[in-house]
């Protein structure tokens, strides 16, 4: 792909476009921006810009397009596969600081927001009206416009669904630069092509999001949690499906492990009440009738303890204890992070049903290929996060090592009907397992798509397909 | 479009591949087949085929592929757009003898199906097993692949979401024959373009539906109706949104008015209860827990009652009660079929607090014009069902009021936000108005995506876009 290298000309143009304090050239631009939280891809882009509105969008890409540029889309840069990394070089457009909440529609109930506004200022915003956004992804310091651009997923999916289920309108810059509005504050669309759900999952390859909205409902007024122990992993782990068949469909079905619990605890200098099991189940319930929360989470721990062999059930009921287990649970990616040089990652998904039999096969993976392989998941949806730790070990090797485990890994799933990613994308990380899963035929059809919406491929080249 | 017409040689080969039983030639081909439940728009095949199983609908993709020979496919033929009327003539491909149910998997809980199964053989095999497929379209006798194709809503919106929520993944024919499958088992997925989600509401001109999973849920414990009859039309609509907001969330918000009713229960022969009112809202809460529903419904009466205007309120808690409300409820549709010679209809969406107001502009339009205009909707979703009847008048005048009006109608919609279709799709009948809504640049894109599944474009031609 042969792409235009930013001249003084274009950047005296595109410069016009924004103020000057917005716009960095290559020799002032952070090393922050050349990569993402993962960091196992970086890169450089000309032109680092912070998009502050989409008529400012509409105008770089209108300028992009016909000059031939390479424009890769970045939010927070929470990313793990790459995405957001200009590999390509080009414009590397930030839309970081269009964080403005439009508007809270109490009557449709939708919110309207910018695409760099952060998940934790949108449950602030509409929690404190008594509303609810469901989708709840661990990183909560990433941008809504990322999170629908990998349909990022998280710990409710179970009751809640994804963040597909949660956009109910997007606004999009196309790569020649004009404005279209797809799906809008209606519950129903029957009108076409699904364009809004082509958007979401497709990593700002297809176009990029200025505006979207996201469904909101009332909030639920209470939410318990339910911290179960269990002898070992295998009953953990079954007991998860059981649960969710008996009649009391819980929020969160999370499994922890004694392992991922220590580093977390070791890590945040933090430690979570009966630390000392093999294996958890944490539980979590909710709804609007106070009695009816406490009869299920009455009748799930019956189960746990009578019938799916739990040793015990502790409610997670103070703030203090809610707290601490679930900064345990959430501080694992970064407690894995931090107890290695280097780490490589994936979040395949699995019919829940195979989640015992494909984490044993990690297990003998880990030991055949002596590699530390630390994990954690959301075992209510079946998605996985897999850790590789490269541990010291010396590049060459660790690379044979990544590249053989990833294979077997993936091939194992796939074999259990599981797909490359749950929630994290395939962006440059995982394109040759998700080629492999899907074949030439899907392959095919996902570039003829890619050319529809951007025939000069200037959208985040190399990405995805 | 140039397709070829079937000859002798082609009948012989596309006869080779299926029973005899299973196949007819024009001349034996059955009216019904030429039209769609509304039949505004009709044509018959040169060929019909009942097929029975994927291999076989391969084979007759394949051999249509390269001899370019159009193919329509049709399931129950409920639709009310002509979405499976072949006007292209060639191969009207029929699914619905493909009507197994595969597989009811307890531990991941899906359903796998063939296309041709009906909606309400899923409700009963699954809710004999304490299980759940909550989209709930008025027409049960619709097959699960045409539900799919429209993105059917329902009735069960506001709390549920549509069919595109309850379609986990999908097994396909592609134009060129080949099978791929879309999505899986998992509840999770970010594994490139969504595909799945793509095909879902492409009314059968991107790819044929051959087997769907689809997700269910425990089945609720109870479900309990309301009927609220308000003084008039703007008191009732203007309470639905109230009471999803007020943190009591409905399964169902429908919107009665005395007209539609008296159609339905001189259409069916039978009467409501408490019948006597100019308008009403249908309301249904449901859930796991006894005392928190009957806590619900406490609520919502007493908000009804005291704060939105409601006259009295009854509850529809008995199965004779239940079975004479929702019947005459989902006669609305036959019932104003059958008082008119000739009627037309349109399945628009808007934002929930815009229905009042574009209610108000339909009844003008229904006096300016002169033309009966009865409808009925799903309020707390916006989805409203709007039928123009022809009423014996000419049929110039009648084509002529039906275009202005629409034309009228949908430009109201529009400029609130509104969109062509909530749930019927576009098929045929709607292609104007989606042109008119989406803009050149949206079409483009689609008929990009159309070329990526169907280069030669033999797959329900001329529908859609």
């Amino acid at each position: 792909m042969n792409y235009k290298k930013l001249d003084h000309e274009d950047i005296k143009v595109l410069s016009s476009y924004v103020d000057e304090d917005r716009i960095f050239t290559k020799e002032n631009i952070e090393k922050n921006f050349s990569h993402d939280e993962l960091g196992t891809v970086s890169a450089y882009p000309d032109l680092h810009i912070f998009a502050t509105s989409k008529e400012e969008i509409s105008l770089i890409m209108k300028y992009a397009y016909q000059e031939n540029i390479a424009v890769t889309v970045r939010g927070a840069g929470t990313g793990l596969v790459g995405a957001c990394v200009p590999i390509h070089g080009g414009i590397l457009l930030d839309t970081s600081k269009m964080n403005k909440i439009i508007e809270l529609d109490k009557t449709n109930l939708t919110l309207r927001v910018e695409p760099g506004v952060l998940l934790l200022d949108i449950y602030e915003c509409v929690e404190k009206e008594g509303l609810f956004y469901a989708p709840d992804p661990g990183e909560k310091t990433a941008t809504i416009g990322g999170n629908i651009s990998t349909n990022a997923g998280g710990m409710r999916a179970i009751k809640y669904g994804v963040t597909r289920d949660w956009v109910r309108g997007l606004e999009v810059v196309l790569p020649d630069g004009s404005i279209e509005k797809f799906g809008g504050k209606v519950v129903k669309n029957s009108t076409g092509y699904g364009l809004k759900d082509l958007i979401i999952g497709s990593e700002g390859t297809l176009a990029i999001i200025v505006e979207a909205t996201l469904k909101l409902i009332p909030k639920p007024l209470k939410t318990v949690s339910l911290l179960v122990p269990f002898e070992n992993r295998e009953d953990a782990i079954s007991a998860a499906p059981k649960l969710i068949m008996d009649h009391v469909l819980p929020v969160a079905v999370e499994f922890l492990e004694k392992q991922s619990l220590q580093y977390s605890e070791e890590f945040l200098g933090k430690k979570i009440p009966h630390n000392n099991f093999e294996a958890y189940l944490l539980l979590s319930y909710d709804g609007n009738n106070e009695k009816a929360i406490d009869e299920d989470i009455e009748k799930a721990s019956k189960l746990c303890l009578e019938k799916y062999n739990a040793i015990d059930v502790f409610l997670v009921d103070t703030e203090e204890r809610r707290s601490s287990v679930w900064n345990v649970r959430g501080g694992f990616l970064e407690a894995i992070k931090a107890s290695s040089d280097e780490i490589d990652e994936c979040d395949v998904v699995l019919p829940r049903s195979n989640i015992s039999e494909f984490l044993k096969y990690v297990r003998i993976l880990s030991e055949e290929l002596d590699i530390r392989i630390p994990y954690f998941g959301h075992v209510g949806d079946g998605n996985l996060h897999i850790y590789f730790c490269k541990d010291s070990m010396p590049k060459d090797l660790w690379n044979e090592k990544i590249e053989k485990g990833f294979k077997l890994m993936y091939d194992k799933a796939f074999s259990f009907g599981g797909l490359v990613s749950g929630e994290h994308g395939i962006g440059f990380a995982k394109k040759a397992y998700m080629k492999t899963l899907l074949g030439e035929n899907q392959l095919r059809i996902m570039k003829g798509i890619k050319q529809s919406f951007d025939p000069k491929n200037i959208l985040n080249p190399g990405k995805v397909i």
